[in-house]
């Protein structure tokens, strides 16, 4: 599929055939290209939950306030990040880059994070906007629809998915085929309200 | 271009031809396309400052700590977010709903960010990110290049474009023709370390 058509045809579904299913094909397609999407000095610190596990599911299904997508799409994913992946061998980030790079690379890292609590979860929560814009693309351009959600209790569900300290979850993204097409877009700000010249 | 090769084409690019321009067509090609990306409860609080200014974008550079791409690319594009959009005549938000779904969505709006701060910045970042993903695949499709930045002053930048009280800046990408292309891929974390079935 295009990449306009892709943009255009995304919407947020909220009704799943839940016969459907994802092929495991298609699935790593998917994936393998929202590990393209860019994080900033390559950190690559998203992490992916895939919910495969009927119980969880219905877990998390509760911690999202019975939210119906959650029970009865192909494929639930918890997109979380660690937020001290800069600290943990960051070398391995830019193995293909020569000996000089990677010595000035190191200590901006360093410079850029510690200590900077705020800056982590940022940047967390921004990558895995990335990523999961990414993941929805591609899902439309494979022939599936997507969710995103916000709408859950986090800590709750932090709990079922045994998340780490130090690790955050930004958002949920349920993928299927939709049974009930998305309404009408719900009110589009113009253009002109959200973009500005030079300054505010 | 095709969504996969879009997303496998678009690299972060720092040396840009300074002699490059985007046709208005396109420019605004992509910002349409960017506006299509979602947000919760399509609140759509993204703002987008488009440096057109030749003084502003060198005061940009320097609060960039002289990133030469700030200067040689043909746009530089300050992805911003209202943290208060939510309490902003949220109606307009979903004009095309009836009004059961309005006088649904309201309380609901309220009860979730009202006095979350940090949810109200945690949803800013996660917007600007998945906006910021819209743009840069969106300027490849048309065959451009794009450099996402987060090495800046943001508190220097908040100065140069007025951002205005409860509004944050999430990151910033330069757009224009590549005049040199990226080096490798730095090193690609396996997508067995990334993602995990139903915990940690």
């Amino acid at each position: 599929m295009k990449l306009f058509q892709a943009i255009e045809q995304r919407r947020a579904i909220k009704h799943f055939d839940r016969t459907a299913k994802i092929t495991e094909a298609d699935f790593t397609r998917m994936m393998t290209a929202v590990l393209l999407s860019p994080t900033s000095y390559n950190i690559q610190h998203w992490r992916f939950i895939r919910i495969t596990d009927t119980n969880t599911r219905l877990k998390i299904k509760d911690a999202a306030w019975g939210q119906q997508q959650v029970e009865d799409a192909s494929e639930v994913i918890i997109l979380c990040a660690d937020t001290q992946a800069w600290s943990d061998h960051p070398e391995r980030y830019w193995s293909n880059a020569d000996q000089h790079t990677q010595a000035v690379l190191l200590p901006m890292l360093d410079a850029f994070y510690t200590d900077k609590p705020q800056i982590q979860r940022d940047e967390a929560m921004r990558s895995c906007g990335m990523a999961a814009q990414t993941l929805m693309l591609s899902a439309k351009a494979l022939g599936y629809d997507t969710c995103p959600m916000i709408g859950f209790d986090s800590q709750a569900v932090a709990d079922i998915i045994k998340l780490p300290k130090g690790h955050v979850i930004s958002m949920m993204i349920t993928i299927g085929k939709a049974s009930k097409a998305a309404s009408q877009r719900g009110g589009q700000l113009p253009l002109t309200e959200v973009l500005m010249d030079n300054s505010y």
